[in-house]
Formats: C-alpha cells, structure tokens, sequence
C-alpha cells in the first residue's frame, strides 16, 4: 500500500482515478504522495487494485455488472457511493461529491484518452465547476485547467501553452507569450490559441473579460512510446 | 508495401496519418485497403516507417530538425510539401491540401491521444472545414465527424451515440435515441448529448437547426488494454 495515508493538511487536493486511459506510474505516484483522499470512479478499480493503492472512496452507477462490495474487505476502510443519476457523469458526481465535503481542490489522472466522447466531455465539463472546486487534470503530456479572469504564473522559456475556448472568450491579452493576444476573442472550433509558447524565464500574464478559458500545458515527451509499457 | 497503390476509384476517401497516438494495426490496414492517397504529417513519418506503408504525401512544418528529403528514395515517388505557415495546424494544411485538389472525403488516425490541446484542437477544428470536405477522424475507440442539419443512418440497437456541441447548437431533434432530444439546445461544456444510444434497429434521425454538431461513435473495447500492446 502507498503511504498517503499519512495524515496531511486537508487543504490539499483529493485525487480522482477516472476511467479512461491510464497514466504512467511516476505520475500517479507523486499525486498519491500529496492526496489525503482517493477517489476511484466505478470499474477503473479494477485496474487501481493492480496498482496496490489505498483507496477512500470508490463511486460509480457500478451498472454494467460490476460489484463494488468486493472491496469492503481488501481496501478496508473504504466508502462505496452509489450514484445511479444518468444526467451526469461519474466525474460530475466525484467534483459534486468534494463540494459537499468542502473539500476545495481536485486532481484528476485517467480522465482522457480511450473514448473520445468521455475525453473531450471530461476535459470541457470543468468550466461549470468554476468557483466551486480547482480542478487540474493530468495526463502523460498535459496539465489542464480552468483560467481565472486574471492569471498570472512564472514559466520558463519556451514552454509549451495552449488557450482552449471552451465556446467564445472575449478581451482576451496577454503578456510573454509568443503569440501575443491584445483584446482578443477566442471561438472553439474556429479560433483558438493552441501551441503558443512562453518568450522568456518569466511571469506570464493572461487575462480574459468574459467566456471559459482553458490552459493546457502540453508537452510531447522525448521517448513518447516509454509511458505506453509503463 | 501495402497494396493500397491499386488504381481505384479517386471519390474514395484519402486517408491522414497525424501526429498523435498510434491505432492499432487492424483498423490501420482497414483504412489503407481504400485509400488512394496516403498523407502522413511531418515526423509521423518515423513512426509510419516502421509499418511499412507507402506514403503518397509528407506535409509538415519540419521544424525540428527532421529532414524530410531522406524519404525521397525509400518512399519513391513521394510529394514532399513544407508549409511553414505557423497559423494553421499541420492537419488543417493537409486538409487545406485535399480540398485544392478536389480530394472530396478523408479519413484522419492518429489524431488523437498524447497531447490534449493537439486532440481537442484536431477534434473540433473539422467544424470550419462543412461542405468543403468530407472529414472522419478515427481511432482504436471513436469515430467522430461533423453532422449534416439532417442525418439519418442505420444502427443496432445500443450503439452508443454521443452528440458534442462545438460551441452552442440550437433546435436538436432526435429519433430512436434513448435520451429524446425534442427542440433541445446543447452547449459545450455545460450541456452535451453524450452517452446517449440507439433505441432499437434502425433508422437512427438527428436533426439541428444552428451550430456546428459532432457525432461521436464511440465504444469501451472488451479488452482495452490489448490495442496498447499492438
């Protein structure tokens, strides 16, 4: 078992396992070492068990035949939540479950990848939990989240940055980043600022006056293929 | 060498290799069965070396040191196309390269996976190409294109059917899903139609009066964890 138990402040993220594609394990194992709390969503805990990770809390609809008891004992104490609600998804219903419990942030690995409806849903659903839980998804190559209407963070040269509108985003400017925005809208689909990158070791700015931005961090990996047989 | 050079039909589909995660080889072979006209995109074409494909294009920015020249021999007769033009993605050139040519229909692979903001882009940019080109993007999982006002198609029953808004779209009719859209509005990010599926067999109908709609075929794979090792 992982040593996350350990007790933490619990002004740090929870962590949700998803159920779309897997991540590799030293990057599920640094959000363990930092999660107070683990959240698995329906029959991704059969592949978690393979993994020996403490789990707190497995949720699901568990429709498809799958039998969430199995784990009172093996993964003692843990809570099983059924949430058989069919207009949202389990992801929805993990974020709605933390907002219950004041818990304030989220990480969340496992959300993107396989299906494509679950990837671009997951990824683009955030939005509406603005003000309500700071969610980060994770995954091999990327680092994703909702941008506050000022932004402000140090990056080193070069790095790679998407703004992804997630429908129109208008006033949009932005300071040290390569492709310059000055009151600029973004529209999905037709505009967006993917594949910027930063100028120089820095702060950089972006502001936005209306509309959901995403940031992505994105990056391909020099030995891409390593993370597939991790 | 595939056999995909045969002199067939040019109103079938070209077929893009992009940069993104890799599918696996069944549906790969598929594809080439009847594709005339094989584009592979910039450094892709290390990974389509190793498959043993006969690539008709390779279009790219090459801006990373990669020299697209060492294919002229082994891959003879190649079009080799540099578009450093950094406003457009590598796959909007491709498909900017298709409609120049009268090329009416393309399926894209590898398009999605690894980085997000390259998938989220790939995925939704096809949006802006409506009845300029005809554009299916699939891969081991999905299959996903930009739906007519009026669509009308055959399915079994259970196929799963995920409607994504790109944006907002308006006067959303349905016949024989499970979750009857009747003058519905969906908007990413807060409202979307995925996860829905067929009733029974038959002509599945799905009608919208503004926006831009995507269908998403997707599927879970009994054994998901085999296409990784393909």
């Amino acid at each position: 078992m992982s040593s996350h138990h350990i007790v933490r402040d619990d002004q740090e993220p929870a962590l949700i396992i998803a159920n779309g594609a897997a991540c590799n394990s030293e990057l599920l194992g640094q959000l363990l070492e930092w999660s107070p709390l683990v959240i698995v969503l329906d029959s991704a805990m059969e592949r978690v068990m393979e993994l020996d990770i403490k789990v707190d809390v497995l949720l699901g609809d568990f429709d498809r035949g799958f039998d969430p008891e199995q784990y009172q004992t093996s993964q003692y104490p843990i809570e099983i939540i059924h949430t058989p609600d069919q207009n949202k998804t389990d992801l929805e219903k993990a974020f709605d479950y933390l907002i219950h419990r004041k818990i304030p942030a989220v990480n969340v690995v496992w959300a993107t990848g396989r299906r494509a409806d679950h990837t671009i849903t997951n990824l683009t659903n955030i939005v509406r939990y603005r003000n309500l839980l700071k969610i980060v998804i994770l995954d091999d190559h990327s680092k994703i989240f909702l941008l506050p209407n000022k932004f402000e963070k140090w990056y080193t040269a070069n790095t790679p940055i998407s703004l992804i509108p997630i429908g129109h985003v208008t006033g949009i400017h932005s300071d040290n980043l390569f492709y310059t925005l000055k009151d600029d809208s973004l529209t999905i689909g037709y505009r967006t600022g993917s594949s910027n990158h930063v100028i120089k070791d820095g702060i950089v700015t972006i502001e936005h006056s209306a509309g959901d931005l995403l940031m992505m961090e994105c990056m391909d990996l020099s030995s891409p293929e390593k993370t597939i047989q991790d």
